[in-house]
């Protein structure tokens, strides 16, 4: 048994009984000048290559695809959201039905979320403002639809209008039921309109959470489920530190990079690396929610091994399609441009799913509101991240990603 | 040169002229006690076996479902509606673009209406209101969005709101710039609540616009492409004599039986077998809008050789499946009895795209407005009309059709 740590942190006392047997993480190639590095990760449901992206799945479907269709796309690992299942079908249901593996058809490595962020973010108070851009007055720990205290936090469900509280034991229990193979402690996500005094004493709380989910997490260990610790601290160097070191003074298997990440590209930079530099990074890194095309390039050289975002899907809803070297990332299939188009999204690439039509055709769908439009998107745009990063992997290996970067932005 | 038949129509003087290379219908089984038969549709995009099932793609496009999907259900042949191709994205495009199978991917057999439902169908006159079960005053041949004319008829493009001709001529030429392998002469669709009288004056116009589309489809004609003329005369015995005895004196590929079809069982049957007596049975028949699983039984033992209906993807996206020996013919996949039901849809059949998943799984879809839920269920549906056509086929030769009948409805 440790000292405990300064601050006063409760100190999660079985740190040298938490192993992850049936996981592992081996780092397969590590780049001299920066911390991008290959890798292997290991689950029970498979092993994936990192850098890796893990698509949203987040009512335990991903939007618009079959389980079947993301394996054409060459996905490796999804993840689905404990807040969205908890509330519909609820987690006893699912377990009931054999797990999230059995009850979507995905048999690969699957991640959950532990519902913090939902809670946080759905909201119409300051959090759910903070995460939608708009800014206001800060009344902090609470907003119309939630509550946080010491214990846990309390919100409304959007489904049933029922008053639910969510705490790191009943998020690990839930977690534990779902049976993803890889998932996250309960934490805050600090928005960024509050003082560095509440970032502090929230970063603070998630660290007592995160030792409440150790301590739950062990009960239930059976080693088919590996727990990954949370990084918060916001634009704060000092409390970014903080948390780092706290994570790596943890039995967590993971890494992930979660709260307030400022509002310019520096804050997110800064918040990534004071945030990496205080971890173990032999252990596999999460960026939560961060997935566009120019993050991966920026943060897989800070050591990200696995990002998630739910653009991909979301941009094909809304007729967007990832071209490889375009600025901006994708183009809109809506532009009158391809309405006569013959050619389809990208001959340049192995797509099979997309490649099989026309961009006027697709662009016809839109206009015709047919749903198979957004289901040809979607496995596009799945299909080309999963292209990127297969290429990211390469190019780290061989020493040329600013070269691939350059060909994928369009600079 | 033959005599025009009685009733002052205009003959269509090049009959023994139009002849059609590359299609085929030739009869491999016909029954002894009634007109069930098997056969075998040849067309330029493949060959076919009847009685089969022609699914709507009505924009181009099966609601939900990739041209990859439609083959894994095993589906032969699809239909596309020439009303909503000329107004979005319209025949030139598709033309330009190459056709139907090629702007679509679907390089199996297809088929294109005229136009003339939809355009007597979508309006808010009596049309729509007939069509959508609402009864009122009749003003033939004329509503607010359309008016018909020995010409054609005139209606307002629900895309643009611009006035446009749909005649004969113009029907026609759509529809080989469609380029469909089977297509069907330009009607009325007479509607119930109308006069014998006018039911009687819109059936002649209708001969004599098939005339003109048989004069334009020689025009066009280098034998990809295959007419079928319609049967009319709405309820009335001598009426659908005289119009079937219309269509075996013209030139036409196949035989369509369409137009009002009464309101009960046995005004439906009545329609058919008069019109079915009148026909040249060696012409392969279509059932027009007609696909109910009862409805296959029924009207495959007065030869009725291709259906087609909207209902099998409509139901799936209302959560309706087919399952065969269900009362009704499908069960609601959002009934609460079906929350924590482990099994597939139908597990003693072979439908792989389902089966796959558990009823709990799409129920929850479902709950969670997921669009994969309607993907799952459309291709189930589409999946189990295949299966059932391959089974009437078979029970056709077996002479078992009516134990057959009993094991799908449940009687």
């Amino acid at each position: 048994m440790r000292k405990a740590r300064p601050g006063g942190l409760f100190y999660w006392q079985n740190k040298e009984m938490l192993t992850y047997p049936n996981f592992n993480f081996e780092i397969t190639y590590q780049d001299s000048k920066s911390r991008a590095k290959t890798g292997i990760l290991t689950t029970p449901h498979g092993t994936i290559e990192t850098p890796n992206y893990i698509f949203c799945g987040t009512k335990a479907a991903i939007k618009a695809l079959s389980p079947t269709q993301m394996r054409e796309a060459q996905t490796d690992i999804i993840l689905a959201n404990t807040y969205h299942l908890m509330l519909q079908p609820g987690a006893d249901l699912i377990q009931k039905m054999g797990g999230l593996h059995k009850f979507t058809g995905w048999d690969g490595p699957m991640l959950t979320d532990s519902g913090g962020f939902q809670v946080f973010s759905m909201g119409d108070g300051i959090f759910a403002n903070e995460i939608k851009g708009k800014k206001q007055k800060v009344e902090e720990g609470k907003n119309s639809l939630m509550e946080i205290t010491e214990e846990g936090c309390t919100f409304r469900s959007y489904v049933s209008g029922e008053k639910i509280k969510l705490t790191p034991e009943s998020s690990t229990e839930i977690q534990v039921k779902l049976g993803a193979d890889l998932f996250m402690q309960f934490d805050e996500c600090t928005p960024y309109h509050v003082t560095k005094d509440y970032t502090a004493r929230s970063m603070e709380r998630s660290m007592r959470w995160g030792d409440r989910c150790l301590t739950e997490f062990e009960r239930h260990h059976k080693g088919t489920q590996a727990l990954y610790g949370i990084v918060q601290g916001g634009v704060y160097e000092d409390l970014r530190r903080y948390s780092a070191a706290y994570i790596k003074d943890r039995p967590y298997f993971g890494n992930a990079v979660g709260g307030c990440l400022g509002g310019t590209d520096e804050e997110m930079t800064n918040a990534v690396e004071w945030s990496m530099d205080g971890l173990d990074l032999t252990r596999p890194t999460h960026f939560l929610g961060i997935g566009q095309i120019k993050d991966v390039f920026r943060f897989v050289r800070y050591g990200i091994d696995t990002f998630d975002c739910v653009i991909p899907t979301r941009l094909a809803r809304h007729g967007a399609a990832y071209i490889k070297g375009v600025r901006g990332e994708t183009i809109n299939i809506k532009n009158a441009r391809y309405r006569d188009d013959p050619e389809p999204l990208d001959p340049s690439m192995d797509l099979s799913c997309s490649n099989y039509f026309s961009k006027a055709y697709i662009h016809h769908l839109f206009k015709a509101d047919e749903i198979l439009g957004m289901q040809i998107l979607a496995q596009h745009n799945v299909a080309v991240i999963n292209r990127l990063m297969r290429e990211v992997r390469a190019a780290i290996r061989a020493g040329t990603l600013d070269a691939l970067e350059k060909e994928w932005l369009g600079k």
